[in-house]
């Protein structure tokens, strides 16, 4: 069967890239590799839209938002937690991971953070060295404001603002050095369109004073160390070089683009597919919602899980289910990864059919002929 | 661009089989290679439903067809073809090249021969060695009756029945042994759904009869050679061996798939796509379409060409106009190779959106949703 791959991630990558990513395999400290990694850092700045170092791990996603609270934060310190979902919960957890005290600001799941809660958080805790937050929450589809929390936190300078930027970072504009985020975490196999398995960090001035200062338990993922190893366009452990290979060309090819360009295509897809889920009768999970997915509540009485086993087994279209206490309760599409305008039409079509299978009735072409539309006015 | 290639050939490939071709080239001499060359001849049998020989050249489908005509008749010998399109025509054009005198019956582009005809051409001339057709013609979307012609010539000693079946054979049945179709050609990048490259040419113990005897200019395409070089597993000149290794891959996909499956996948796209015609009040071309494309008339006062290049252009989707006088009077979509459902909706919905683009009204959606009824009606 032929398989689609339209999921919050990994996401379907650009058969050129994979044949690049394909080359024979280089050493990671030969000087061929060297000029590679060092324009891929440079690429990544423009990507980021900031001057801060920008450190590239061996590891998923979780493994650089681990970097944060293990190289920032010392056992003892303490730590705001913005909790509006999955990831969210895995800040407190790391926090607990590694002795970091953390006051959790929780958000009921598909709301954006109320950033005077977080500015009263502080003035409460003004030891609070750190506040962690999602740009884009994976597991709600909810956006938290970023830019009004950079300019929170930017006034205190005993406190950093840490940003899991992994699904949103590359899906819409985020001006890193503008809004005072100082770190930031991104993976690969989100807009970035490759396969997992990089994770990239950006540290501002601020931040390095950070992990300059904290003593807490790690080895791999070491701020400094990479910080070092950068001088010498080089990093501490072995580069994961073939992935490296493919983000240089997804980052060339994010340069040849431009960046207005890459938002307003993630937009174009989001746009026509918010606009056939309301023809189908159907409601967005999210209040707060981001181009990056479209999340989607199950209709009453049907399971959610169902809908992503029929697109899955019978229409060889992967989507998301929801997670946690979501698990049934809504499905999410993705908008990002290697993906156009008519991957929204299939995966849609394939909602319309999987929907009337259980019994939820939905005129066949409905939410097909609302995306068409949107994306006929909306031609970018 | 994200592209999409939905024309008559070539054909999308899937990304695993390309994985395999993509393995260390083998030697042609090789015994490792001289056993996939043994297993892909007994899998052809298999898709071409006979116990014939079946000749592989690395050539397009062009090659194998020339290879007939040089090597089953010799100049001045007589022949019938039935010209009904494109590629008949091209049946003439070889049999002036190698000298044969050929007698032709001229149908009406799009519709089928009437076996009678062919009955009546064969009393004429009783000495004609070879009746030249096509199971389908690529240009017209037209299937001959191949079955009926079987029929007819068998009953004639000296005469043997050709079949192009280059965008036939796979996509819908067709019963070599039982139908009595002497030779029948078929190329790599149809329904076989690999890049192009390979012709192969089934041979019947009649037709090697007429081989055995002709005297005509060839020297890369010899029947006899390939029947000598297949004795010991291997081709008389260098096996296009990536392209064989990629069709091993193919055959084996098939055999576990079953050939009805394999039909009742084409006549799915095929009839979910000429469904969504209708909708859109757009008109087929053929008179005796086949599950193999679906040529659509372009409405009045519109260039087929347009829509075609609108599709590939703004949308990424190629997919093929008009030959020769059909040229710019109609647009082709293809049903064969590496297709799902799904690629049916995106072209129909591109479609749609050129159609209204250019000034002919089609109400968005309505194509695919007569498509989605279709499928959904017709679940394989």
């Amino acid at each position: 069967m032929k398989r689609y791959l339209i999921a919050p991630g990994p996401v379907a990558v650009d058969p050129h890239v994979m044949a690049v990513m394909s080359q024979p395999v280089m050493h990671h400290r030969s000087p061929q590799f060297s000029k590679i990694l060092s324009q891929v850092r440079k690429d990544l700045k423009y990507l980021y839209q900031t001057n801060n170092d920008c450190l590239i791990f061996a590891s998923s996603g979780t493994g650089g938002m681990e970097a944060c609270v293990s190289n920032l934060l010392s056992p003892g310190d303490k730590a705001i937690c913005i909790v509006g979902g999955k990831f969210g919960e895995r800040w407190a957890e790391m926090c607990d991971a590694f002795g970091v005290e953390h006051v959790d600001i929780n958000v009921e799941w598909g709301h954006a953070v109320d950033p005077a809660q977080v500015a009263d958080a502080l003035d409460e805790h003004p030891d609070a060295k750190a506040v962690f937050v999602q740009a884009h929450e994976t597991s709600t589809g909810a956006m938290h404001p970023v830019e009004e929390l950079g300019k929170i936190v930017g006034q205190r300078d005993g406190t950093v603002l840490v940003v899991d930027a992994i699904s949103a970072l590359g899906v819409y504009d985020m001006k890193v050095d503008e809004w005072g985020l100082d770190v930031v975490v991104t993976g690969s196999q989100k807009s970035l369109s490759l396969p997992p398995g990089l994770a990239v960090v950006s540290v501002s001035d601020k931040a390095w004073k950070f992990a300059e200062k904290a003593k807490n338990s790690h080895y791999y993922f070491n701020f400094l160390k990479e910080r070092k190893a950068m001088a010498k366009d080089t990093t501490a452990y072995t580069s994961a070089v073939s992935l490296i290979i493919g983000l240089a060309e997804v980052l060339k090819q994010i340069r040849e683009r431009g960046l207005e360009n890459l938002f307003a295509h993630h937009r174009l897809l989001s746009g026509g597919t918010k606009a056939a889920v309301e023809a189908m009768g159907l409601e967005q999970f999210s209040k707060a919602p981001s181009d990056a997915l479209t999340i989607i509540k199950a209709p009453e009485g049907i399971n959610g899980q169902d809908i992503v086993k029929i697109l899955r087994e019978d229409y060889g279209i992967t989507i998301a289910g929801g997670q946690a206490h979501l698990k049934g309760k809504v499905f999410r599409i993705a908008h990002y990864g290697y993906l156009s305008q008519w991957d929204m039409i299939i995966v849609i079509a394939a909602i319309e059919r999987a929907l009337n299978e259980l019994g939820f009735k939905v005129e066949l072409g409905s939410g097909v002929a609302a995306a068409q539309r949107y994306f006929a006015e909306h031609k970018i």
